[in-house]
């Protein structure tokens, strides 16, 4: 088999005229045992001219000590690279420093650009080039996959997808560059300094996505600290006064309309930098789990599996929705246990009134918290499962069905109780002394699980290996087969999902009480600045490089932050309203305290609906720079039609 | 003078092969004494070849039996009017149903084309080509407008709006086909039936904004149906119950939601059929009125009139602003004295008790109805005086300006009595009394006002106009020259501002208030159903025809519905807390009535919101074909791409 293969790579090299320059970027494993002619017709697809329906990429298979292994290392000629930045619509800056759709046929223009410079696209521009054009390695007449009858496959079907989904492609994934990633992680997390991070080289080497999730991170990291800052007094001298709560809360709820506001304007700025402000939409694909009978899509007349709207729609509101209804009833079942066992707690002190006790106070709360990250945990597979069945025909449909699920659960799993106290049984001191529990648990919790873990069981993965490699080479030293070697054992990112819920729910529990517990903001800031160096580690060492994707905005989450930031209004609202001194100041008629309390809630949400509306999203050089661009788009059609006119008006 | 222009005309006839054909479409009319030089330059503007900066149009001066007054009728041949309509994006729709941007080079793709075809393009659309056309007429070199050096030009200059500016062009307006208009009238509101208003020929005759509004208040009309019929029982058998408020407030609230994004799928569909939802938004110019010193505008990198933006604001905040809150402390305190009058009246009735003082009653309302629309013509003067001189450099900022100052004014203005009587005085019965009394004055004052008196001048007018030519010929047999005489003394149709405006006042005394007085709703449909035949009589009897405009939606105002139906959610759930009903059941305690209506006023809030959200803004069919139309544009795009790669890596 790999004499054949050796043979095959050699007929190959034709395409690859100076084959010394053959950088590997993205590895693919097929499964073991996987049949001849399948690699064989897979390879030849991959290598083959475009006008012959191929990817027009190189690939060579990894020849370890073992021999060759069902993994190949795919590039590209850079030619290839640039007309592929083309076909993915990349967008770069030009010499005169505005940002422009590459084409190769202005590819001058471009700063940075010459025929000889191979760093004008950065290494993860050029595996997302690669990644989409395999994905867009389409069957022509193939009715199957060639020695697995079962993979069917029907004109225009992705091969790539069909080969994942039936499990001959185990894995593809781009290679990490062992010397970027050491410079990035030391500017990164590597040096002990305050600074901000370096978005534009994480952009770089991880993609946009990421590099905004930690855009993200940082901007809301500074944006809490003015929260904190507040807030520390508070705590410092047990101040308890009236006014200086509500001051405290009317700043907060203001404040965090304008933070998201501003955070629209800055994502604007670091997005037209990058170019995917400008980034025209792809069109989207069915995602790899959809199935359903062959039928013609109206929209593209293609052939591709079809599925009723209306039996997707009973799926969702006849078994998802009451799930979730049973999964919400559950939770506040839970709920209730762990107000029994607070009470337990509470008399367990008042009649031993030791200092064991008085921890003891805090037990039942920890065991909450622990509670609630596992429930979270079980509810996110369930949805997943759910989501999945219901059988949405795009992933960006997917994903928001799953990120309502999970957000609606995740909300009530971590507020309820909250609620419950604050609302129900009106205990300030509870309040403050459970929102204190469950945030710093969670915040602990989340730490360990989500980076501090995984690193370390990677680590002793990695020692383990290099032991029986029986080497002492460090990361720089290893040869190309070691490093996709234990690369491909790595952990596999699976996106700013769990991080960003993560930074949601904080900004609940920042938000939703502030006035009750000031301190909350300064817990965040701290978190979030161990958050960034945890995440940072996470995404250098332990997991697997993950694929670019270009983005222009963080999507649904802008929402739901600022859904959060609407019911933060109400909550604190209330609460300002509960509290004694505020009763005081209504001696008579507890009618005008609520009435005040309802109109002053009114007047701040029309205040934050108005300031939404009047902070534009994107700042005046960013507006006049797009307005430009369309200006410019509308100018050449326009000429383009003159020409047209005076040519059909002369004839 | 008028042998000279003659001669030019003959001259230039060479660009008309088929001179019979020639179709007036648009009146150019210039001031009296315009002097010859200018004439003749502008004319040859007007012919001259697209390549030489022309607009390659046809002009003729109209000959009546005064000889060559100073007007001229603009026409095209078929072929510019095909190109123009590639010029300015017009989408029409193909032989395979779908909808497409015309292009001249795909034209035998389109429905219902052939060469010989003039009614391929309707008459109001080539009416809106040619305006496009002489607006895009642009000064080359000249410096100023001959005969005027008063009258600036700078290269790029819009040459019509400097004429317009300088007094020198009279007016542009497009002509009435009697033939086509004596059609639509007939079927528009010349037979009393009961059916739907002819949509499509009322775009076709007046274009899509003015048949988008038709469209509208025909949809108002019908979706207040509902509120109507359920109103009227109220009224009947005076039904007083608490639950039967609460259930009509109730659908009432939900029912504004729902009108409201059903509309907008009405919408899309209506502009889908008509092409304009697929039309791109054409690059705004500045606005006629903008001035300012001449500089280098950094978009367009032309040279043009600047105006600090920071003048402009400090305009709208130190003058706009205090100003428009100075007239709404005003209208409060006119408010103010119309309450002392109704106390007069009260103590009048009482002390007299006759019919004439029961009759007296109503005078105090019918006043302060006449004073709150005569207060509302003097701001709007002042309003647009003011919007202008903050001097916006576009059309449409200029619009959001004045639509936000008026709207803000005619709500307080309309709205303040009611509100003090229902939450100062409580006093329901005269809230009834005066929502009645505002309603239905305001509607007969401005159906009065709006068609009705100027159809009553304006037929005096013809018959003067008539009977000074002593002719006895109906509007059938009138010559071109009679025929343009006329017209160009009629009025000119400003736009459709006050038509929705007066629609949003009603849509206030509808739901604001809709749990006191359901009979609101019965009289806002009786109104509208006479206000479709007025508007009718208007638009084609009392003022000149209006140019079509494109448009894909009601704009600004389906901001403004959605705002007034949440206020009356507000509004709403207070007036049903403050019932003596609903006092009674909660006769312990004033807080939970308070606390509840709060809560339920949160939900209806919350439920709104989401319905929002959840219904889709587009009908699925559209949504498919828009994304079919998408697809294919990114095929093409991408099957050029794969061209050229193959081609590259070819070489």
């Amino acid at each position: 088999m790999a004499g054949k293969t050796k043979e095959m790579v050699e007929s190959w090299s034709f395409l690859d005229t100076a084959d010394s320059n053959f950088r590997p970027l993205v590895v693919i494993e097929l499964a073991k045992g996987t049949k001849e002619e399948t690699i064989e017709w897979f390879t030849k697809r991959i290598v083959d001219k475009k006008a012959n329906g191929g990817a027009q990429l190189l690939i060579k298979p990894l020849v370890t000590e073992n021999g060759v292994e069902n993994i190949y290392l795919v590039g590209a000629s850079h030619l290839r690279l640039l007309l592929g930045a083309e076909a993915v619509g990349l967008v770069k800056e030009c010499s005169d420093n505005s940002m422009r759709t590459f084409t190769y046929s202005s590819r001058k223009t471009f700063k940075h650009y010459a025929d000889d410079n191979h760093d004008f696209l950065t290494m993860a521009e050029c595996q997302y080039i690669i990644k989409h054009e395999l994905e867009n390695l389409r069957a022509r007449d193939e009715k199957m996959i060639p020695g697995y009858p079962q993979a069917k496959l029907y004109p225009g079907k992705s091969i790539v997808r069909r080969l994942l989904t039936s499990g001959i492609l185990v894995q593809i994934f781009p290679l990490h560059d062992r010397e970027e990633l050491k410079k990035l992680s030391h500017r990164w997390y590597g040096q002990v300094k305050i600074g901000y991070q370096p978005l534009d080289d994480i952009r770089c080497y991880f993609g946009e996505t990421i590099a905004l999730y930690f855009g993200f991170l940082e901007y809301f990291t500074f944006a809490l600290i003015p929260m904190a800052v507040i807030g520390i007094p508070y705590y410092v001298f047990a101040w308890e006064d009236y006014d200086k709560y509500v001051m405290f809360a009317t700043f907060n709820l203001l404040w965090s309309t304008v933070i998201l506001e501003v955070w629209k304007r800055m994502c604007a700025i670091l997005t037209y930098r990058w170019g995917t402000l400008l980034m025209k939409r792809q069109f989207e694909e069915p995602r790899p789990g959809f199935h359903g009978v062959l039928g013609i899509n109206p929209v593209t007349g293609r052939e591709e599996p079809m599925y009723s709207s209306i039996k997707r729609q009973l799926r969702i509101y006849l078994v998802s929705l009451p799930f979730v209804c049973l999964c919400l009833y559950f939770s506040l079942y839970v709920m209730m246990i762990y107000f029994d066992l607070e009470q337990w707690a509470l008399d367990y002190h008042k009649e031993n009134e030791s200092n064991f006790s008085s921890l003891m106070l805090y037990v039942p709360s920890i065991i909450y918290a622990v509670v609630i990250e596992i429930m979270n945990l079980i509810y996110r597979y369930a949805a997943e499962f759910l989501t999945s069945w219901e059988n949405h025909r795009l992933e960006s449909s997917y994903q928001n069905h799953l990120i309502l699920k999970v957000l609606v659960f995740n909300f009530l799993n971590c507020f309820a109780s909250l609620f419950y106290i604050a609302f129900v049984m009106f205990d300030m001191k509870l309040l403050r002394q459970s929102l204190a529990t469950l945030l710093i648990t969670s915040q602990i919790l989340n730490q360990f699980a989500e980076s501090l873990l995984p690193y370390w069981l990677q680590k002793r993965y990695n020692r383990r290996m290099r032991k029986r490699m029986c080497s002492t080479k460090t990361d720089m030293d290893l040869s190309l087969a070691e490093q996709v070697n234990m690369e491909k054992e790595m952990g596999t990112y699976l996106g700013t999902f769990d991080d960003y819920l993560e930074l949601f729910l904080q900004f609940g529990y920042v938000s939703l009480f502030s006035c009750v517990y000031p301190l909350a903001a300064v817990f965040a800031v701290l978190n979030n600045i161990t958050e960034i160096y945890s995440d940072a580690l996470k995404m250098c060492r332990v997991y697997k490089r993950p694929f670019a994707e270009p983005t222009a905005n963080i999507g649904v989450w802008q929402l739901a932050f600022e859904t959060m930031s609407v019911i933060s209004v109400v909550t604190n609202c209330i609460l300002i309203g509960m509290s004694p001194e505020v009763d005081a100041l209504f001696p008579d008629s507890k009618m005008d305290l609520v009435l005040t309390v309802a109109l002053v809630e009114h007047l701040l949400l029309a205040i934050k609906f108005i300031m939404a509306f009047v902070i534009p999203d994107k700042p005046r050089d960013i507006q006049m720079k797009l307005a430009k661009l369309e200006f410019e788009s509308l100018e050449a059609l326009k000429q383009q039609q003159m020409q047209l006119a005076a040519e059909s008006l002369k004839e």
